[in-house]
């Protein structure tokens, strides 16, 4: 078994195609020596290394030792050093690098085979004692700290110390002398701290920061890291080992890291910074200021002190050359690490650059348009999650901001305007043509109407899964909950942010993106959505095979929705539409009605509302198919929370107090999640259902009978089975013939399901007898399969996040062994009774890309998700279709 | 297509085989006829034609008029009468007769083919006018009635009437005249009635009564009927078309039903009644009495009144020979109709009579004995559901009884005590050798040790599924629950119950299996588990493949299982554990506790208490498996409701009543079922199972030091993920081997998970890599497949079995199709992966016989189920397997 891979001149084991096996940075220097870039020689120990050590009880393989002698022999070989010789010694930087960049873990220790003797013959070898025991007292410090875990501060206080003795105020002020002098009390440091001599023997040493690296991969951050960045624990890091090339052995030498192209706008400009005669932590440590690589950017930038370019032309066009070929090479934007050693340049690393959603976008359409990729390879290129940051407003960069107090980023953008403390006002005042923000305790279903007529949302509690978060992030608005320092007196229409106090009316403004609420009018700046996005969404486009639909019920998000490219409604949630301050009454009237005919006489009042609803909803979608869902949520969740409202109902609805408070009892549920709701309303009060087929036909004939095309697809909610889909095919069938018949319009459409039960999806042939669509609705069949409620998650799902249980939320991105079992064996039942059977997926996991992956692996005809969602989904579409053409 | 089947003497087309096709009725008539019983010849319209007729808007098949007139002309020339003929007059029975019996459906029309003309004829041919006369006003009256809808009690008006004018008692006062006058006031009222005068035409009266039949299976009462008894509407109804014999032609004449063993009591006695000159509607009307058929019933009796076996000998002989022909060919129990024509004997129906479970247990075991049947047809015979009724106290038949109050039968079984409030006292009472009936306005987990300790639980709220329901069907202590008219007022101690009021300490006695409350004690009659019944269950356990446990947590819930033969524990539900006073406290202090010290501390309290409670389960199961399941309710449900309660738990727990309350709130959960629970809390308090895995291993180290065998089954609730079970595994073995280290004992034991959710299904290869053993929670699987939470399901799940939705309650029989599936994909996932992996189900489905035969169909090792049901199991499981080698 090979355990250990050699890169450099004379042999090279590994190349860029073995990342998983020797980690991004392995792979990758393998690769730059491979392809005759100047590479200081290494080795790299494979993943698989650290998958047996974890697996072995922190072991070795027995054939690591003699695998790693036998690399280090290579090194020798090819620089001429021999390790632990203080003859003419070889030094080593160890380096972790995992699969995915990872930072969270050790990062580097350099100069390690230094010990006194070694130091010593260094000193005389290389004639400056001065980098001998500077070098040495780097590595004390860096192989303390993360090897042996003595606190680095302690070297700092000794080093301070030292300065402050001597009245001096640089590293570099310091003398050969002094710096043995510090050696000898980092040395004796160590021993205090730890109570054992520091390791003189290179091997010991060497063999102490390979265990580090691995050791790392499990600390906490690291843990936290891969949770967040959904990098498996399984994967594991690669050690690298490499000689060491010295940037700070004089005038002649440097050290520096580049982008090919500029990271943050995407620019073709050579983007990078270096430090004369340093090494490469120095760049990152901040002690000196590193200087542009280029004139221009100097000259951009105002300084004085000289660009690479200029002070080193020859090297710089060297390293200029280096960028070419590898961009070429690797066909992406590369983040480099150089050094120079006496005028020699030596690439230490070379990854596909970190950029911003606009760098990224830039920098896949310029590329395809330079041909340097195809379009396809450019649509791969864009993160399509990323993209969210591009779709929403932004505080202007360029703004003053005060922050009064921070929260969660419960849905990204910024938008300011007047604090609102009831969603009535805010709906009020945005007819008005006011900007508002609604500020609450935390949001209702109640207070549906005045977020949308907010510009964004500032709640005191709740999470990122909590209803306004939910519902904010559905409708775009900038929302920012859960913040803990925000207090509220109504009475007085107060609001405490930290220790401001502020007025209904007074202004302010809320990143949504970040979780930062600022005083007063903060600039945002509107996203731009032409140019490259325009480009790369076209591009997109014409390889998608999925259509990209929006959830949307209100005239305006379809208007949004239409904008960013929805090819039709696959999710109208006809509930939202009950919250509006006239509706709600009659809404109420109808659920504390004793009878039948009491709740058909309040239906009568909601019916005009709801057919004019419809009516703009088709006409603005044109033709493209509108699915409207049938009444879903439990009726209790209309009802009102306080006593004073619910006399109010009582009163409205006619009937004593007493039995309003009887009939509300009654509605309430246990589990209302798994309650009276979905179908089931129609089932057990199927005039509810009749009312809205009745909403729907006629809006669809209006709209029709103005020569308009209209295409409603209904939905059934919640159905675990095809009776309840034919009783309610029933209603809506009579309810059509009927208005055809007064109308004389005969309207085409279809009535399908929502496939979120895991029983509808286990029955889905049977289902499909009833049902021409399926639209998996997989927030719901995630509560179901999972047995987890997704309110009631939070108590628990960090924690299940922490220890790999469920490595990303499932609620975010779909659960592709459980959930997504139940949307195949859906789709397969489906196909297997009705061969033409459409079928979608609406619910959050429609806008998120990996989500939209598995629904391309599925075959699901169209995604439908919230509209500021939509260009992510057409993204992520086509990116899923090409990755499924390529593998197939 | 053949619509139409004959049966008779001289051709008969169907037989018993044809059950399905002719109905029960029909099937048995041919199969009388066939084998040369005396069967008035008749015709049967088959089933077929009632699907055709719902199928095809009330319409009949094309073919089905000439086939109905062919046949017709067979019944005369067997019987040498001719149908509308006044000369010879053939008149006819028309009777439904499903697939199944099924009252509330149309029975019967009698003498059907009178008209004026024929009345006249028959009047003539059989010198009996008043014999033709009370024909046509029978006729008249039920074919009103039945067919035309006429209100028969107007009839009856119309009859007292004229007795009344003529001043006599009894209808057989009235002469040939009279009843002459009857018929025409008779017609007179239909044609008022219904606008149309009464159809003389008798192929229109056969045609009306057919369509009467066919309609009468949509009536209300039929669909309620099977929904009540699982009878699909698919299986339609058959119609029977016979020849009229006459039992009141005179006093040569009788008519009576029979029963070839006691219904009652299965005594092997000829059990029936008869009437001497009379229509069979008369001996079922109690008009007049009718007499035993046997002397030796008339003696016990103590009748003066002739039985049939002295005043008609030579028939009776004749009938005697038939019932043995007819157990005998049926091997089984017959329920018998015949009527008896000028000393001929006719038989006009036979099918399998209906029992009590007693009657049914000694029939199956004494035909057995008998060499009647096989000791498999002696298994098959009991209705596994009927023997519920024999395992619990039942009230005294011959004692006095005064009723008070009803509710519903929630829980099976008889009992008296003394009224008693609260739980606590319940518990202190019976700890003093006290019986309580604990009546309560409804119960909640708070209240299982007085559950426990009562002797019966009486609620005001509440249905069949509401906790007091479960849980007293889950102990076995008879339940009332959701008793209207009983009112509480705690604060007096006093007891409303309609009427009467009582004061706690006042005996009153309850009766579960009726849902009746009485004043006083009334006696009660334990069960009798010996004779039939223990020979049966030995029949049954011979063929049984099924292991059957039960769910126990208590030692005497335990001893109980072991004596009605459960073969271990599959599901010891360890929460129930906590709610004794001594150790809620411990409880709530654990729950309250701000960090992992203050958890570990209380629950170091609640250690003692679990080790003794699992020392005595092992004990009391002396090597039988015991599966404990971990912690599985959501920690809110152990903390009190009252504000009062809540400040004693700040207070015991010492902390501030307002951080109770916080701690409190923040527990809440917006669906619980879906919440922080099962296995959720061991992952995220990993003390809890810490302490629970110390219990259970120190508890078996003690029983095993005492030489005692002990094999612990430790489950892991609401897994979805293998991973769970692996980090409870961890704490378990660990713990374990701790446990063993100190103690010196090893146990052996295995480690499970409740499978519960969809998810864990789906995934069951993935989690059996971690489980040894799989438990199927059908409970919450069904909750979470069909997204029904059983407590909100009483709002619509009538409905939904009314509509045909969920035939049967998914609750109480598993719903094969969805669950069922599910259960299926687990069962093959676990052994993919694990050959010999254990499969159980627990929860209320493994005590249900239809569940039960599904198990079997999955090949499950076991089912679990309350103490009380493990025979239900017993036998179900042997049924079970009988059926499956039957099929196979």
């Amino acid at each position: 078994m090979k355990w250990v891979y050699s890169f450099g001149s004379l042999i090279c084991e590994g190349d860029a195609s073995h990342r998983n096996l020797l980690g991004g940075k392995g792979a990758n220097l393998a690769e730059m020596a491979r392809i005759g870039l100047p590479v200081p020689p290494g080795f790299t120990i494979s993943t698989e290394v650290c998958s047996y050590y974890y697996d072995n009880g922190h072991a070795y393989p027995e054939a690591l030792t003699s695998q790693v002698e036998a690399a280090l022999k290579q090194i020798e070989a090819e620089t001429g050093r021999s390790f632990a010789n203080p003859d003419n010694p070889l030094l080593l930087s160890v380096r972790s690098g995992a699969r995915a960049s990872m930072p969270g873990m050790m990062d580097t220790v350099l100069n390690l085979g230094l010990n006194d003797e070694v130091a010593a013959g260094l000193a005389n070898a290389s004639g400056d004692a001065r980098f001998a025991y500077d070098s040495y007292r780097r590595f004390i410090q860096m192989y303390g700290d993360v090897v042996l875990d003595v606190d680095h501060g302690l070297f700092e206080d000794l080093l301070e110390d030292m300065k402050m003795r001597l009245n001096v105020f640089q590293d570099t002020d310091l003398g050969a002398e002094d710096l043995q002098a510090l050696v000898a009390q980092y040395l004796q440091l160590v021993e205090d701290e730890t109570g054992n001599p520091f390791p003189q023997d290179p091997m010991t040493q060497l063999w102490g920061a390979v265990g580090a690296v691995f050791a790392s991969w499990m600390n906490q951050r690291a843990i936290t890291y891969r949770r967040l960045n959904d990098i498996p624990a399984e994967w594991g890091t690669a050690v690298n080992v490499q000689a060491m090339v010295f940037g700070n052995l004089g005038d002649d030498c440097a050290t520096g890291v580049a982008f090919t192209r500029d990271p943050a706008t995407g620019a073709k400009i050579f983007y990078g910074e270096y430090l004369i005669n340093a090494q490469g932590e120095d760049v990152v440590a901040g002690i000196r200021t590193p200087q542009p690589l280029t004139k221009a950017a100097r000259l951009a930038a105002g300084s004085t002190e000289p660009s690479l370019e200029e002070v080193m032309p020859d090297v710089f066009a060297e390293l200029d050359r280096v960028r070419g070929v590898l961009e070429a090479h690797y066909r992406d934007m590369q983040d480099l690490e150089f050094t120079i050693q006496q005028n020699k340049l030596y690439m230490l690393q070379t990854r596909n650059g970190k950029r911003t959603a606009e760098a990224a976008l830039n920098i896949a359409v310029d590329m395809a348009e330079e041909g340097l990729i195809t379009t396809s390879e450019a649509v791969l290129k864009v993160d399509a999650e990323a993209l969210d940051q591009l779709l929403h407003p932004t505080l202007d960069p360029n703004a003053e901001k005060h922050v009064l107090v921070r929260g969660l980023p419960a849905s990204p953008g910024a938008a300011n305007g007047e604090i609102c403390l009831t969603a009535d006002k805010a709906e009020k005042l945005a007819a008005d043509g006011k900007r508002v923000i609604l500020v609450r305790l935390e949001t209702s279903p109640e207070d549906i109407h005045g977020m949308h007529a907010a510009a964004g949302i500032l709640t005191a509690r709740g999470g990122m899964t909590s209803h306004a978060a939910v519902v904010a992030r559905g409708m775009g608005r900038p929302c920012v909950s859960g913040a803990g320092e925000l207090r509220i007196d109504s009475n007085e229409g107060k609001v405490y942010l930290g220790n401001t106090t502020y007025t209904e009316g007074d202004i302010i403004t809320l990143d949504g993106s970040t979780g930062e609420v600022y005083a007063g009018t903060v600039a945002t700046v509107q996203p731009e959505l032409s140019g490259a996005f325009a480009t790369l969404m076209g591009w997109a486009d014409a390889e998608r095979r999925m259509r990209v639909r929006a959830n949307a019920e209100t005239p305006l998000d379809a208007k949004t929705a239409r904008e960013f490219g929805a090819e039709g409604i696959g999710l109208c949630r006809t509930e939202h539409m009950f919250f509006d301050t006239d509706r709600i009454v009659a809404m109420r009237e109808m659920i504390m009605a004793a009878d039948t005919a009491g709740r058909t006489a309040a239906l009568d009042k909601l019916l005009p509302y709801q057919r004019q609803d419809f009516a703009e909803l088709f006409t603005i979608m044109a033709g493209l198919p509108v699915t409207i869902r049938l009444l879903d949520p439990p009726l209790h969740e209309f009802l009102p929370h306080g006593e004073a409202e619910l006399a109010e109902v009582a009163a409205s609805a006619g009937i004593p107090l007493e039995a309003a408070r009887a009939r509300m009892l009654r509605l309430e549920e246990s589990n209302p999640m798994l309650g009276h709701r979905g179908c089931r309303l129609a089932i057990t009060y199927p005039e509810i259902c009749a009312m809205q087929a009745r909403a729907i036909f006629e809006a669809a004939s209006e709209v029709a009978a103005k020569e308009q095309p209209v295409l409603p697809e209904i939905m059934v909610p919640l159905a675990g089975t095809s009776r309840e889909i034919a009783i309610c095919r029933k209603i809506i069938e009579d309810v059509a013939a009927d208005v055809a018949e007064k109308t004389g319009i005969t309207i085409a459409y279809q009535i399908g399901t929502m496939v979120e039960l895991p029983r509808a999806a286990l029955c889905a042939d049977e289902l499909a007898q009833q049902a021409e669509f399926f639209s998996f609705g997989t927030n719901d069949l995630t509560q179901t399969t999972l047995g987890i409620s997704r309110d009631d998650a939070g108590n628990f799902m960090e924690a299940y996040q922490d220890q790999n249980i469920y490595p990303t939320d499932p609620f975010v991105s779909i659960d592709v062994d459980g959930v997504g079992k139940l949307v195949e064996m859906g789709a397969a039942g489906g196909r297997k009774v009705r061969g033409d059977i459409k079928l979608g997926i609406c619910g959050e996991h429609g806008g998120d890309p990996k989500s939209v992956a598995f629904c391309e692996t599925v075959g699901l005809d169209y995604v439908s998700c919230s509209p500021f969602r939509v260009p992510i989904a057409r993204l992520a579409a086509a990116q899923a279709h090409i990755r499924q053409k390529a593998d197939s």
